[in-house]
């Protein structure tokens, strides 16, 4: 591909806030959007043209392929039958391959463990037996999950004894599950790099990440004291699993830290909720350089340019002029529909020094209400 | 006015570059925008809703005003009536008084002098007589410019000698002009600034700007060896300024400097293309503060993030591969359709010293030919 530059029109499928965000960073660049999103898609409008419609529908398809130069996602429980057809007609960055993996999570394990990179013990569990057997091996406590369609905790059960394993299996649809041995980790971590067409691997700097209820609350970038060894476990497996599936543009994998010790959990084949602060904090932002890797422009320096802390906005969006109030602070909303448990927006508070960061954030927090995580209603 | 926050619906008079650029800083806030511009408007198309209309139009003026919290402009040439008959329904800030000085070469310059201000010699003039007469005590060279209307170098004529002079005033369209002292300059520099509606301002800082056939072609943020004495003299007069014009928003005066004596030569009531670099060089962009500014929220800082150095991409766009390989290099497109003399996007170039981001600009000029200004075609 030679790249592209103002004009160009790219085709997102999904219409979310990440698909909002790839158009904030890809219209100054001169890109045009289309998005493909089944839902009313209040994220994107004003971005682009919103295509409505079902996966499935044939018409869509030849409306959404018809002018783009080069679609990607992000959104990645799209079906990898549509993806193919559509590859068959424009180039898809990332591609099938890519979503075959991250839709599955027994795939993604599996591929983890085949390119060496470390994850904890999971077993395949297929129905209520299979859930007793798979017991047996890793003990207990163990997540079940449901391989596909789980996100922001939902789809899966943490079982801790007898009462919990009851039911479990048919509780999550009796669907095929994944059973994973729990992790008493120290803390979450997670990498975001970008891959271009000729394979280059630009990592961002490795950030820590916050939970709440299963919905990522806060990210500190860069995280503190990354050793040279977790450093190279989190580059070098992140480029291994790019490798593997000739990924083009940004990817996340989230990992368990414990002591030096890194287990990879999941990855995300699109931009990424825990790489949002590369927006205020890096010389480039993870969706400027996810574009120009997919239109083969040369990417920016993938770097940190000032520690920062990214808090979301959840449930409900808060007081701009209280967000607004702390000195290095860069809000970023997304035009949706606030209710309990959904994202919303996210504040940036950068700093000169990460320890300046911290204090502007949880002086936010404070303000908010307890330290807390933010706004979660 | 309480501040406002996500939803809030802006009108903006005027659709152009600066329009599409306060919708780029303006949505991730969660700010919506309506332009009204009697144009194609291509610069907004996709940024927010289009009145597409002239000026005298009533039925567009409710249209306009109709759900908008807050209305300012991207285009100073606004009919003051009209800005003054949508002030009597919905704020707008900056108001009519800063269009009345900033529309009239003469009102400006006469303000500038009661505010003492020092802007170079100057005449009213309204007809080839009233030209000899002016000249007689301004002298030649001088330069003879419509007092309304002009922009981009045009709407004047340098006079410097009597071939220059005889039919001067009848080739400017015999309409009132100004005539004002030709200024010997060792450089342009210009203050960007932003008002709050309780009367703080908050300069960015001083900045040196190159013009090539009166186009603003490269912007050097900081300005290079700004005294103390220059520093204030800029502050002290656009602080002046924006008092005596109860200003809210974003503004920008040019000055002349010749040794440690500034010049006022123009105001501009609106963001302005030597604030550009704030894009990415600043704490906080000119476009955000001024809408923070107009909608009642707390300013960011208008610090110096990082040196930059701002090009035009005048008459073509240029290729964007080119344009991003120089590492700092961050380009913002307009989505206009290029032709001669046309401001069709800008590229900052940022570095960790000035010197580097004037190397990274000077061999971004040199690979596009020859140190020349950008693609000025």
């Amino acid at each position: 591909m030679t790249p592209v530059g103002p004009g160009t029109r790219i085709g997102v499928l999904g219409g979310g806030q990440l698909g909002r965000m790839l158009a904030e960073a890809g219209r100054p660049l001169g890109f045009t959007f289309r998005f493909w999103d089944p839902g009313s898609a209040e994220a994107i409008q004003g971005f682009g043209d919103h295509l409505r419609a079902a996966w499935d529908d044939d018409d869509a398809f030849e409306r959404f392929v018809e002018g783009v130069e080069v679609v990607t996602l992000e959104f990645e429980n799209v079906p990898v039958e549509l993806v193919r057809r559509i590859a068959a007609r424009v180039p898809v960055r990332p591609g099938a391959a890519a979503l075959e993996v991250a839709q599955d999570r027994l795939n993604e394990k599996r591929r983890f463990t085949e390119l060496g990179i470390r994850t904890n013990a999971f077993r395949s569990v297929d129905s209520e037996s299979g859930l007793g057997a798979a017991l047996d091996e890793i003990g207990m406590p163990a997540v079940l999950k449901t391989r596909r369609l789980g996100y922001d905790g939902k789809g899966q059960r943490v079982l801790r004894d007898a009462a919990d394993v009851e039911g479990a299996f048919d509780a999550l649809g009796g669907v095929p599950c994944i059973l994973e041995a729990f992790v008493p980790f120290d803390r979450e971590v997670s990498l975001v790099a970008v891959r271009t067409l000729e394979g280059e691997l630009h990592p961002w700097p490795l950030v820590e990440n916050r939970h709440h209820e299963g919905i990522l609350v806060r990210t500190d970038a860069p995280a503190d004291g990354v050793s040279e060894s977790v450093r190279r476990q989190a580059e070098e497996g992140v480029r291994a699993l790019a490798d593997s599936l000739d990924y083009v543009g940004t990817l996340a994998v989230e990992f368990f830290q414990t002591g030096d010790v890194l287990l990879a959990n999941e990855m995300a084949p699109r931009v990424h909720n825990s790489g949002h602060w590369t927006q205020d904090g890096a010389t480039t932002s993870q969706f400027e350089n996810h574009l120009r890797a997919i239109t083969a422009l040369p990417l920016g320096p993938a770097s940190l340019a000032r520690p920062t802390v990214m808090l979301n906005l959840i449930g409900e969006r808060g007081d701009p002029a209280t967000l607004l109030e702390y000195e290095g602070s860069r809000l970023h909303d997304y035009g949706k529909s606030p209710r309990p448990g959904r994202k919303v927006g996210h504040v940036n508070l950068v700093g000169s020094t990460a320890t300046q960061a911290r204090q502007r954030a949880e002086a936010l927090l404070g303000h908010l209400g307890g330290g807390e995580p933010i706004v979660c209603t």
